[in-house]
């Protein structure tokens, strides 16, 4: 069920990892399923949850769909329909809740009163792991990187590809790439020190968090490079490009890391730069819009 | 109706144009859209008709089926069945005969007495400048290539690739690619002169055919700079790391032309070569034999 994506080449030296195309419009399911593989199987029967502005809540779903078990998302009643309108058709149950009201479950897991297995975005044993299989398809496919861009949200992507690269070429430096309208791990770097930001709801829906959290802030520390931000308006061209040039279908997350890339690209003499096309869902009236 | 196909990376030297992808999983709809878009309607209507060992058969059974017009293919009675049932399907009439049959309508197409537009696979006007496309979205998502590798059978893909290269960037050396069991362009350019060859049929079934056609053979070589000859087990080797280690399921012709990339890497200092998968049509039992 998980997709081994392309490579696709940008340009001589930007390769983008299409996980836009990857098995419900994200990279998410290589971790959940990775995680329920590893899970105790009690527990998987009692069903699967998830506080997520979307991409998750799609892969849980289908992963609890296909188990055979009940499911609860908590979602921003501010996530694209594109994202919700899938996750009902499999039958989970939604809750819907201010984007800051499901940010506090990701922030403190101990307050979703569950029963059931709460995929947390970093710490269920097996997600991160899950998510280093791009790591290894990326360099399998072409050996050469010397870095890496990953869109930067709660930090599971990073952490897992950072990890992952590490073990198979710690040479590559990792770079993460957050939104101009939330760029938490950016502004806690230069700070030395978890600093708060305020979020501004944007069509990149799928990064750009209040805060980082702190289990993860000292893990990135290491992992990171350097942080990346990108504005509004490098993402969308970035977006459009990928929509007429490539024919391919990038929602605000994943097009940012192809912005980043481009800058990184600029400002450095990186030979072979790798980013992550993190996924594609997104509204068509909102795609629309934008590529126009 | 036509896909952008991803540039794929195999490695740093090499990317690969994933034609299998393409739909009707062969680059051949390509040119029988442009093909039909500057044929006379008149002649549209009667219906469509061509001579091919599978692929070009695809394409044109469809572009039948959408303009809702009749469609006769004369199709070698060795053609894998996953060509031939997607024919059917869409109510194409079927005309079996030994591969030798088949070939001679290519050769000599006044043979067809069919009112039917019948599409060759070099002559028709448009078909050429079709298949040209590739050329213009393998330079738009990568412009540093200074070669490429295209399967060889009739000449049409190649004809019309390198056309288009010429046009967009001449300095691209081109590089055929026939397999051991059938390699006439190789023969011919060795020579200095047309030269028939004994064709072994093989899983290789849509390039390897038993000699040039005249008019082909003068175009190609002003057009081309070498002619690469693939072995079947090269060809295998190839077909099975794209199945395993990149998620692709390539025919024999597709994989062909990355066995053919793979030893102009290690024959040549080409820094970036592109190649094209052409077709991903093969039958299950026979790729399953193949990959294990």
């Amino acid at each position: 069920m998980i997709i081994r994506t392309p490579l696709i080449s940008f340009n001589s030296r930007i390769k983008m990892k299409s996980e836009n195309q990857q098995a419900f419009g994200s990279y998410k399911i290589r971790g959940v399923l990775e995680a329920i593989r590893r899970a105790d199987p009690r527990v998987v029967c009692k069903g699967l949850a998830a506080a997520s502005a979307g991409n998750m809540a799609q892969a849980v779903a289908y992963a609890a769909k296909k188990a055979g078990v009940p499911c609860r998302i908590y979602l921003p009643n501010t996530a694209p329909e594109v994202k919700r309108k899938v996750i009902r058709e499999w039958g989970a149950e939604l809750v819907e809740m201010p984007f800051e009201e499901v940010w506090a479950l990701v922030k403190n897991p101990s307050k979703v009163v569950d029963e059931r297995l709460f995929i947390h975005p970093v710490h269920t044993p097996g997600l991160l792991e899950g998510y280093g299989s791009i790591a290894d398809e990326i360099l399998s496919a072409q050996p050469d990187f010397d870095a890496i861009v990953i869109p930067f949200g709660v930090g599971g992507l990073t952490l897992g590809v950072a990890s992952r690269m590490k073990e198979l070429k710690p040479e590559v430096a990792v770079y993460t790439c957050e939104p101009e309208t939330a760029a938490p791990l950016y502004q806690s770097l230069q700070a030395g020190k978890l600093t708060g930001v305020i979020r501004t709801p944007s069509f990149v829906d799928a990064i750009g968090t209040p805060e980082v959290l702190p289990e993860v802030f000292s893990l990135a520390r290491e992992a990171v490079q350097g942080a990346l931000v990108v504005t509004l308006q490098e993402t969308r061209s970035a977006l459009k490009t990928l929509c007429h040039q490539y024919g391919l279908r990038c929602e605000g997350a994943g097009a940012a890391a192809l912005a980043g890339a481009i800058q990184l690209q600029e400002q450095s003499d990186y030979k072979q730069i790798a980013c992550i096309l993190s996924g594609g869902n997104i509204d068509s009236n909102v795609f629309d819009r934008l590529v126009q």
